[in-house]
């Protein structure tokens, strides 16, 4: 066969698995395997700060029954399986650490079926959640989950994603009903179904979701869907500091209000957002919002907000009904990590990504924002802050040992304070290799369940090494 | 010890080893450990058909360090054990089919903390829903799960139990942020966080809610709670026939109208609430509703759902905004398995507990009264139709052989349509015993993947054995 061979292992009997493998994914998928350099480059790399690690090999299935074919060969061979979707893990999730193949999803994106009646749908998971927007707008019905990142449904159901829609919509482990899953050995499951509950038997679903490809690959995502909202109103106000914005929030939480969208930027997020977006806001703190529902329901609301935002020094409150308006103060909040990567360019971007109780966020964002300030670390702040979840973005030269450690020093102190209030290391980005050994102190003997888990499931240890669970 | 023995077991080894736990239980707990006749026969039925079996012991901790000695005792020398909340299962969950000691969990009832701010609450899994409802209703806040029983906490946890506010509110799944699990052997394990969202690590919370006790015994709940509303309608409206009924329900469903409770109940079931409830509404099938929000809200939403209702042909709708008359309402509501019980005394009940896609939900309901009514069998049917949940209650006398017989074929027949659509065997009340077999079906596959997963963390297979997993 003429193609590249698969790079050099460390053992001979590695490098003949490998080669063996090679040729039966060529077999089955022809050009659709590939151990090119530079495809083996991009499929090496994702959006984090971590150093970019290549797979030997990269497959590019077009089904199922391709997905199971790959997981067997891999299977017979001893190979990792890394699942590959858009590329957009900010935490090292898709960096194949001990090589191995990556099964590209880009092919798998096909929109199945859509049940507007049902509530729902069902897609390969390649498919990116914009276009899947695109494509079920004319039924009336939207698929809430939105990630800055243009993601794969794919990726976001092995994070466990959530974005600026979960404080009222659900995060992946509310609108994910049900999967189809390759195991490591290549059998196929089907979890859940299309039901809006069941009690039958253990669940499945959710123990994917959020597994980050080391307990199988999702070949297909049964996906709740909502109503388009009758009526949305967008907002914006400016506060005098951080403070006043929390402290807003957690009050318009704690008002069980129902908003749609809680967003809060600090004056540092709001200066890269208005360079990287061409908006020209007022550089201090800020809370974005948005209101669903019928034109009265919506008026209420913003009124009570608007009320309670100047209770708290809030300024400015403007507010927006028309869609091209509010389409783009949401792209410019959706590309807020864009704007972060582009604001001290090349530095990269170590992301933070705590969810704490709604009584703990202001004193965990105050304190995360000193601790930056010490280390000499530019670092704008954004947050789901309606969810609890904040983003500390620490824009760092990974080349710089020095910083890269102030960086990591400043992270383990927030997270550090984030579990010891009752929180989490991550609200939506998932461990990747960013957050592992932070799993220790999250979950202390829980953690030995999980290894429980993983040795049942995949007792080679193929699916994704390295990730998730501390070695 | 001046105490009664345990009961006889088939073999002398066995005999032994129950001897020796009793033992070591009665030196750890005292008179909390009893194998006392009537206290064996108290903890060896539930409130389904099935028929009882005691238990050889029955033991009262008092505390999370308490269940882990228990556990401890009962894993060394392999004894079965069963965790008991309220008693209150229908499928025969809590039946110990193996013999075994019985965890009993009244006497750990305690409301360990509440936090309004975060909206959550820390529990013991023998405190009733109704109590925690009672003692937390100061706070402004409510916990939304209500099932129709005054079912315990940890009882709850372990269905995935949901009720009548699950349309707006959720179920168990949704509600329960975190978990104190004693593990087989006793470790004593965290699971989850107060954060209202998490992507650290394979979700055992999630696990754990469901497994009815087969993967571990919860001793303590975190729970997210709501705000209770500002104000609230009910209404109720009758319909000509089923059908009017169950299109009415799925338009409001499909409208996106947000309402907080939906409920369907068929003439039958009319009539054993009217006597049970003593209520007097036509015995027509009725819609029960409720909305929740501002009064303009709830106002908005009644206009919209009764001109629903009109277009399909239901017929005096009246609403109700007096909190007795509501609380009068949706007593009968909770009563409704009582108020089948009582109908034919001194029949049980066999409860199906389909849960189907909305658009499958009407020809089930239909499909399932022509069967019952073909079988000769009385079967009020009532629904959380909202969820495209519903229960046919085949009222049956247990000692008639060829009619229990004809009622599992009802509900065979059932719930094999329920799953051919997309749908589940059971909605909200489990597994047990009654719904095992029906696994195999609704999962393939995926069955194996659930008996790896209760091997890996049960391998001795001692937690509430016989349940759940078929043989």
């Amino acid at each position: 066969m003429n193609h590249p061979s698969p790079h050099f292992a460390a053992d001979a009997s590695h490098k003949q698995r490998l080669e063996l493998a090679f040729q039966q994914l060529r077999e089955l998928l022809g050009d659709r395997a590939s151990a090119g350099e530079s495809v083996r480059a991009i499929h090496g790399r994702d959006e984090s700060w971590h150093p970019p690690q290549m797979p030997d090999i990269v497959v590019f299935p077009q089904n199922t029954a391709e997905v199971s074919s790959v997981a067997r060969i891999c299977h017979a061979h001893g190979i990792p399986m890394i699942p590959f979707g858009a590329g957009s893990s900010v935490e090292g999730a898709l960096i194949p650490v001990h090589g191995g193949v990556v099964i590209d999803t880009c092919q798998m994106d096909q929109l199945l079926s859509v049940n507007p009646g049902n509530f729902d749908c069902v897609v390969q998971p390649g498919l990116l959640r914009r276009a899947l927007n695109e494509r079920i707008k004319d039924t009336g019905l939207f698929f809430s989950v939105d990630p800055g990142a243009d993601a794969s449904i794919g990726g976001m159901t092995a994070t466990r994603a959530s974005g600026t829609n979960t404080v009222r919509y659900g995060t992946m482990a509310d609108v994910v009903r049900g999967l189809e899953v390759v195991l490591a050995d290549g059998r196929i499951i089907r979890t859940g179904s299309r039901a809006r509950k069941s009690s039958a038997g253990y669940d499945l679903t959710h123990l994917f979701v959020g597994a980050e490809g080391t307990l199988g690959i999702v070949t297909e995502i049964t996906l709740r869907l909502y109503p388009r909202p009758e009526h949305v109103i967008s907002a914006t106000c400016q506060f005098p500091d951080v403070d006043a914005a929390v402290d807003t929030a957690v009050a318009i939480m704690q008002s069980g209000l129902g908003v749609a969208r809680l967003e809060f930027l600090d004056e540092v997020m709001i200066d890269a957002t208005n360079r990287y977006s061409k908006l020209d806001l007022p550089c201090t703190p800020h809370l974005f919002f948005e209101f669903h529902g019928s034109p009265a329901q919506t008026q209420e609301i913003s009124q009570i907000v608007q009320e309670l935002c100047e209770d708290n020094g809030g300024r400015a409150f403007a507010s927006a009904t028309q869609a091209e308006e509010r389409d783009r103060l949401w792209r410019a909040r959706h590309d807020c990590a864009y704007a972060c990567m582009a604001y001290e360019r090349p530095k990269r971007m170590m992301t933070t990504d705590v969810c704490v109780p709604l009584t703990e966020l202001a004193q965990c964002i105050r304190a995360a924002r000193e601790d930056a300030r010490q280390a000499g670390i530019t670092a704008p702040v954004l947050g789901h802050v309606g969810d609890g979840n904040f983003h500390m973005v620490l824009l760092i030269d990974p080349d710089d040992a020095e910083q890269v450690r102030r960086a990591e020093e400043v992270n383990r102190r927030l997270v550090e304070r984030a579990i010891a209030c009752g929180g989490t290391c991550t609200g939506e980005h998932g461990v990747g290799l960013g957050k592992r050994e932070y799993l220790r102190i999250e979950h202390g003997e829980a953690l030995e369940v999980m290894r429980s888990v993983k040795a049942a499931l995949d007792p080679l240890g193929l699916m994704n090494p390295g990730k998730v669970l501390p070695d």
